[in-house]
């Protein structure tokens, strides 16, 4: 119940089983079309360049960036928690003229303000997250697609902490790249990096495109500023994943039947009643974190529905409190990074975990571990009762 | 059986769907360790900085090359395949001063010959795979470590194709770095990169680090040479495996679980048994192909253990006889790359599939299917005689 990774659909963990095949097999191949169909429902777009990176959800961060962002090129990072961090900093490795803006911790950006950094910057590329778990906060942007578009800029996001349990409308929304990972909201392991490019983000990548040596074929294309890596070049990925199937890396079978099941899971329950269920989970968490009368931490009205922060209460040793959680009741909660690290808890409710009986499981636990610790503020039986009406629609 | 990936052994399928844990939860940590250690067993190394790097065997092999190589370094890759191909191609885009030397597809490189290279290149870098599938060809490292050491460069190979199928021993070779897949002969699923460094090797890459933005501290190393790369900088990576256990990416818990159980399995039946298994199928298959009237492709004396490329017959049209294999046998056998597409068949015997009844099945099916397409030049039956002969030590 932290921030993530968190427990896998039963389902998933299966399909993780499953046998493997050759790469070319048509079976493969199918899977592989099968999981871009997939994904093109989950991302809300309509995207031919939609696929999964083999890589954790950082590596699906670091393949959108180094294929757009070519050397020398102005990169705007919008940075309201760590991961805001992590996107400048890839940038910066990208070798671009990185140009950050920092909210508060704990809040988000209006677009105005994201607006006048653009009009200042003039970024080909601005970057944000979505959803930073290190904060809890999800970044609205709706509106700054159509900013970026204004004013000539390609609008990156990743997505990974909210993908599934929050609304991602790529193509409404004018996103140009998105990038997740599968082990929040999904409810599968790290691993695989579901990715999608609008064709404006695919012209970038296809002009810098480079057919490796070794399989090069007469009149390929060598794009002289050709993407610093092999492994992360879109332009090389998309050839592979489109009918040329042009060999790149040896997919990665196993996660990629993971990756499959997450997102039949989310489109067969369906994508509303997935970001509805995740609601309810939150705010029944929300609910019953207060009742045990602690603090939450950062703007509640633009919090993810899947994790929320609380102040670790006076006198309570954090860490002590996380491992009697892990310990005797076998349920992990977070801290977080930088300037939280240590001061709060951050619980989370998301893909398999967001479930009524995760929630009271968790909330019953808290209150017995937040008794052993002095911490006694509250109705016993408050959090999870709190929780249950919100349950019950009371 | 065809050059990989090949079906993965049972038990390191149901390693895949194991239950999640967080990745701080103790059991992961542990189970980090384990797999190093496991892992040391493997490449025949006491190498501290032995870790799983999160992505396909290039993946390992990308994190290895940009984290050594330098801007402007020189570097030496003696190509004798595809394979040696995609080194230099990853070495060009690490901005490596890069030269090649190539030997004629189907042969190896005499030490010699890649001494005179080294001493006239003076790299600081020489790079090489072990085994090149695309070939076959399996290249004797056991004298060229010294000779990197003599001038001052650095020894890197990689082992996807051929590791824990034919003899590899990174310490007594004296290698600097190795990488390796699960999906050849560890019998396991594409998705994760095994990698060593030595001591040497942990020096470049150390001197090289940079703690990334959003958790750096105060006094955190920041070298102006960092790797231009965050998802594959080994520094940050071996912190991340490390007793500080610095948060990098989100370790894929699944693909770890399969890697270490790729390595318990080889160290259960003994390395040297399982590449005696390897060695035994490999001669059973050879025995049965050229009792097939079939034409090896390359110098048999350093073909791997663990695959065998055979000219398609004259008037046998390869491709349809692939597909006849896969359909009517479910029997996947691979082309090639480069010079030898079309022109040869190459079949594995890998990891799980290192076993008599594979090799036997797959010969009586392609003399099914090589009957079909009118190649008769054979004894009915030879081809599974000749492979039980070496099973019964006949």
């Amino acid at each position: 119940m932290g921030p993530g990774p968190i427990d896998a659909y039963p389902s998933v963990l299966r399909a993780l089983s499953a046998p493997l095949t050759g790469q070319y097999d048509p079976f493969m191949t199918a899977t592989m079309t099968e999981t871009q169909v997939l994904y093109r429902q989950v991302w809300g777009t309509e995207n031919e360049a939609t696929v999964i990176v083999d890589g954790t959800s950082r590596a699906g961060i670091e393949a959108a960036m180094v294929s757009l962002i070519r050397p020398g090129d102005r990169v705007l990072v919008p940075v309201f928690g760590r991961f805001g961090h992590l996107l400048a900093e890839i940038a910066e490795r990208a070798m671009a003229e990185v140009h950050t803006i920092h909210a508060e911790w704990g809040q988000v950006f209006p677009v105005s303000v994201v607006e006048e950094a653009i009009a200042r910057v003039r970024p080909t590329l601005v970057a944000m997250v979505q959803g930073d778990t290190s904060t809890t906060m999800l970044q609205p942007l709706d509106e700054i697609g159509e900013v970026c578009r204004r004013y000539g800029a390609l609008f990156y996001s990743d997505a990974t902490a909210s993908l599934a349990g929050n609304p991602f409308e790529a193509d409404a929304w004018g996103l140009d790249a998105a990038t997740a990972g599968l082990q929040k909201c999904l409810g599968g392991p790290s691993g695989a990096a579901p990715l999608t490019l609008s064709p404006r983000a695919v012209e970038v990548v296809t002009a810098r495109k480079r057919v490796e040596a070794g399989i090069r074929e007469e009149g390929d294309p060598q794009a002289p500023d050709f993407v610093r890596s092999n492994y992360f070049d879109l332009g090389m990925i998309l050839d592979y994943w489109g009918p040329r199937r042009l060999n790149h890396h040896t997919e990665a079978a196993s996660m990629l039947y993971a990756a499959r099941e997450c997102a039949r899971l989310v489109l067969v329950e369906g994508r509303e009643a997935v970001i509805a269920r995740h609601v309810r989970a939150g705010e029944a968490m929300l609910a019953g974190v207060r009742a045990l009368g602690l603090t939450t931490f950062g703007d509640l009205s633009h919090k993810m529905t899947n994790i929320v922060a609380v102040y670790i209460p006076e006198g309570v040793p954090g860490d002590a409190a996380r491992a009697a959680m892990l310990e005797d009741f076998g349920i992990e909660i977070g801290t977080s990074f930088g300037p939280l690290h240590g001061k709060v808890w951050r619980i989370g409710t998301m893909g398999y975990n967001a479930r009524e009986d995760a929630v009271m499981v968790t909330l019953a636990a808290l209150e017995a571990v937040l008794r052993r610790f002095g911490h006694t503020a509250f109705t016993a039986g408050g959090g999870v009762d709190a929780a249950a009406d919100i349950y019950r629609g009371a």
